[in-house]
């Protein structure tokens, strides 16, 4: 964990750990051989009690928090209920949530809702439904901490960074990044977080939410259900996921690249306390391209 | 259809289509009130006769070849079944696909998957099994065709130049784009092309297929199971998504931009009849981004 020295997170990427990579040799255009470090891509499954919600194809860090994240997101995991354990069997790629109270979640599982990122099994209308009289907190953002933690978070080591194909979303406070999950699939690191902020009951009122993914429809529902009232992304968005996030009052920050960023929602609770011009623009190396 | 004229497409994108954006107010860095066309992201409900299957997240054209694509590249419509209609309506964002006989997709839709793409309720296990004893045709590959490839497809008016976070997929023969689909999900873009195929009873033996999108596991299975042997992108690759394409003998050509490109799998097939010192570096405003 080489890279958790000397950085603000608690929870870092960790681009040295073997098993989240793989060796692999290909011919380059010239058709000499290239060796590369690719990241892997794993099966998880994830249960619910006795029940099989989902398999998720993950880089296979952090299950307990993948499988709690992913559960709660789906509201098939709520404040009432008591988590007794969470058993993960590596051999098996299996992780199984288990309740006091074993809830019946069928109805949620008959619709599946297929979305523009990454989570197979989405209950949309009830990730909708979860919305209804949403209050977020009116916590202001200053476009300094913004910058701030832009050129942290894309100077951090990383996966991306080592291996590329790869996404990254970080919980943040302040200028300060707090725990940055990568995956490689987008709603992944989302759910990672969110198990997290779960596990350790951590409060989303001051919390910030960056990442390197589209802001869809999807991405902002969840930040908004995860109660965290900002969410930041160097990457585009769609126009639903834009409505969404000013029908509920959530600060949406896109393209946010050098000093450039264009907020789409929830404009008055950004604090525009720096000059942009004073903000270099971002040096190619260090400037993060896309998983894609 | 403006895009259409002077192209060598059959399908092409089509940004000017007015219900594929709209025109959305943002603030900038500076808060000066910035007007934009983003993408827009749609639900649509696929039915298989009377059974309600998934909702997409899209963009919402070609929501036929959609529907037939995703049944097909999931394993519920195969090449026994005689689809007799495809009825879609916009109103209540529902397409149904009506075969002759209607085969139970239950057991298949017992086990979803959550890949690290953007297909809800894929049925991994099953695509997995289509793949055993799978032979791709040894189809050469020229890497010319290749560079004639991106550099057209790169030019090409889409929706990704006019509003961004958004994925292309262009099935090619030859030196040729066919049909470039774009969608707000990456494997929308793909499902649509295999829909395509499927309607129009088009041959895959001669065929590539490029995308801006990631190498995942799930992109090589479906290129695998729609039978194009080659498989180009612009961006990264998992090591499970190499694994694969050396497993089935798929070509994998990831990091094409430029002159650059790196070969996972399946070299035998390429022909480096081009010299890359020969290709001009993408420029800037050429080089697409990704939809992230």
């Amino acid at each position: 964990m080489a890279t958790l020295t000397d950085t603000p997170y608690t929870i870092a990427p960790q681009p040295d750990l073997p098993r989240l990579t793989r060796a692999v040799t290909g011919t380059d255009q010239t058709g000499r051989a290239v060796d590369l470090r690719v990241v892997e891509e794993r099966p998880l499954t994830i249960y619910l009690n006795s029940r099989e919600i989902v398999t998720a194809m993950t880089i296979g860090d952090y299950p307990a928090y993948l499988a709690l994240g992913f559960l709660r997101n789906q509201g098939m995991l709520s404040d009432s209920d008591v988590v007794t354990a969470v058993d993960y069997d590596a051999e098996l790629e299996v992780v199984v949530v288990r309740t006091e109270v074993d809830s019946d979640h069928e109805a949620k599982l008959q619709k599946k809702t297929r979305t523009s990122g990454c989570a197979v099994g989405t209950v949309f209308g009830d990730m909708m439904a979860g919305l209804t009289g949403l209050k977020l907190p009116q916590t202001p953002v200053r476009t300094s901490d913004l910058y701030a933690l832009a050129a942290t978070i894309n100077r951090t080591p990383s996966l991306y960074l080592e291996a590329g194909a790869i996404h990254g979303t970080v919980l943040c406070q302040g200028e300060r990044p707090l725990v940055y999950m990568e995956d490689v699939g987008r709603h992944n690191a989302v759910d990672k977080i969110a198990g997290w902020m779960f596990a350790e009951g951590i409060t989303a009122d001051d919390k910030l939410l960056y990442t390197t993914g589209r802001l869809t429809s999807e991405m902002v529902i969840k930040t908004a259900l995860m109660g965290i009232p900002t969410l930041v992304s160097r990457s585009g968005f769609t126009a639903w996921g834009v409505e969404i996030a000013q029908q509920v009052g959530l600060t949406l920050v896109g393209r946010m690249k050098g000093q450039r960023f264009i907020c789409l929602a929830g404009d008055h609770r950004l604090i525009r306390d720096m000059d942009p011009a004073s903000v270099p623009d971002e040096a190619r190396r260090q400037g993060r391209k896309a998983a894609e």
